[in-house]
């Protein structure tokens, strides 16, 4: 059926097809569907509470017992720098002024935990079939634990350097994140977003760096780049941007119009919302803050001093704060229920590849 | 034979591979080489004279009367500005002191000449096959002389709107370039490197954006990408970086010996060595200077004041100031002549795209 079924057997899946962990958009629902697509439902889980996680995956295996990937962050949390939250205040306090609000009240934390000991609990209680993470690995000890648990364990790499790594400590597929993907890079073995590499040609420099299968993300959007990934060498797909408009992501009104309207040249890498570089469609305050400023804090507290701001604008009608996380192809995503997304996919791929074999001509 | 052969059609070759025309390193030795192979030999004519150019030609077709591409570059000359020169002069002061260079000298002017009434004259002389534009397209009367000349026109864009902007302007096929690709951004209506977009987003925005068949360009050094150009919905390829380690380029050792080590993550999109984005192997200058700098003067000029500096590195067996253009996909290149290079990428692309498509199956 697929010219390469390493990860399909590796993931009992249907098709080569994850569904990118999407943390805010995509939630139990997201998943479902697309796991009763035959892809695998990938499960964000670094904003969720082991409460939220639990409920979130029996809902998700309630169906037909479909597997599931649990998605969880390795960033190394930063002590808190009171300075650096100044300087930040400090480069935004002119939208405060703008938008009438006091910028001496206290932001919120921002709550994106990276794995620990309590989310390890919680994956040997629910024994995920698959862990993915983002930002590196956790400690050899947790690692150990989410193995001996039966869980298959992958994680994203931005260069090979990085995918070797991953591979030396155990890691059973490898997620080769092209520069093209939205959202937040893998990186973690650089800070330099100058140098990532895009999918064309990450992809076949991270196969021919590490021993295990390999996922191809980033610009993939249609069935043109899934074919595109198994020329690649790539195993399987990752896909986010593409499922950011179905019914059953979490994506306000607001995004999904940035998105149906997003042209290829309308994104950029930006490390305003989050402290950390991300891909998103370029608004108001990645041109005039950004899209990179030496003045963000350390990730994941930047966003709390822009919330008030993007509350201010959102209620106004205005995107101009709001994190608009897309990848580079947009502009090729269609709207309609996941699993027919997933379905659809897998079918458009399957005939292209096989048009490209030969095995149909082409008509033009 | 492939799954598509428009282009092939089109210029009358016999596999969808083009030489990139990279000035420089490419002349009538690689061009002659590439269409021995079945390719389409392109010749970049941006420093070239007319005498050199009707000589280059002569050889090129001297073989077998294979098809040329004549490559020309459009910008848009700048009026001297002193005042830049004598910035750019004073943000490189330090090295000068470093080499014991004396900055007073005047430095050479570069010889990066855009496509005028003068090469228009040659082309209708020559008539070669094709005639490719890098940064935009020429004047239209200058366009109609060489349509006229019974050239098929082609031209790069770095995305979907300047690929229409260039079809709606008659151009026969559009060279696609990707974030990935090495040297110069082919971009003219805009000058955000931020937000080009890598050439798995890139290939099928533009593929649906214009009527004509689209050339992928960018990361592409083996059979995979060739491959995923055509699953991407591209009718041909363009490859620079993997000619570069033929004998037949005209690539310094120091050049030769950085493309072969250089990882995925090493290469970054830098204007200090002309004043225009292109790709490159990052080095010391771009890492202190740039790799973008707001003080380099107008292309193609900023080279003239790094001449003197990449003289005296060389000399001491450096490349710290010696642009060492590439993609991102170096590490993919093998060393062979540039026909066998040619047929082995057809080779394997053919090959790899009927396995793709199930008529051999992949063993692992």
């Amino acid at each position: 059926m697929w010219p390469d079924n390493r990860i399909t057997s590796l993931f009992n899946i249907e098709h080569p097809i994850m569904l990118a962990p999407m943390a805010g958009p995509g939630g139990a629902e997201l998943a479902s569907s697309v796991a009763q697509g035959g892809g695998l439902a990938s499960l964000p889980c670094a904003m969720l509470s082991v409460e939220r996680i639990r409920k979130d995956v029996s809902i998700i295996r309630g169906n037909r017992g479909t597997p599931i990937n649990l998605n969880f962050f390795c960033h190394m949390p930063e002590p808190a720098d009171a300075e650096r939250d100044a300087q930040w205040k400090s480069r935004l306090s002119e939208y405060y002024v703008e938008f009438g609000l006091d910028s001496d009240k206290p932001v919120d934390a921002v709550n994106r935990a990276p794995f620990d000991e309590k989310m390890c609990s919680l994956v040997e209680e629910l024994g995920p079939e698959v862990v993915s993470f983002h930002f590196g690995l956790p400690d050899e000890s947790l690692l150990q634990r989410v193995r001996n648990a039966g869980c298959k364990i992958i994680a994203s790499a931005t260069m090979a350097m990085e995918a070797k790594y991953l591979a030396d400590r155990g890691c059973d597929a490898i997620i080769a994140q092209g520069a093209e993907a939205g959202g937040h890079r893998g990186m973690f073995l650089t800070d330099n977003v100058a140098s990532q590499a895009g999918t064309m040609a990450l992809v076949p420099q991270v196969v021919d760096a590490v021993p295990v299968p390999v996922i191809a993300a980033g610009g993939i959007s249609d069935a043109r780049g899934i074919a595109a990934a198994f020329a690649l060498g790539a195993s399987a797909v990752q896909i986010g941007t593409a499922y950011l408009l179905c019914p059953e992501a979490n994506v306000p009104e607001m995004h999904r119009d940035a998105l149906r309207n997003a042209k290829d040249d309308e994104t950029a890498l930006t490390n305003v919302f989050s402290g950390r570089p991300a891909r998103g469609i370029i608004n108001r305050v990645m041109r005039e803050v950004g899209p990179i400023s030496s003045d963000t804090p350390a990730f994941p507290t930047a966003g709390g001093a822009l919330a008030p701001l993007k509350a201010a604008a959102e209620a106004l009608g205005k995107s101009d704060f709001t994190s608009l996380w897309s990848g580079q192809a947009a502009g090729l995503a269609r709207e309609m229920p996941a699993q027919q997304l997933t379905e659809t996919l897998a079918n458009e791929a399957q005939a292209l590849l096989k048009r490209l074999g030969g095995k149909k001509k082409r008509k033009w």
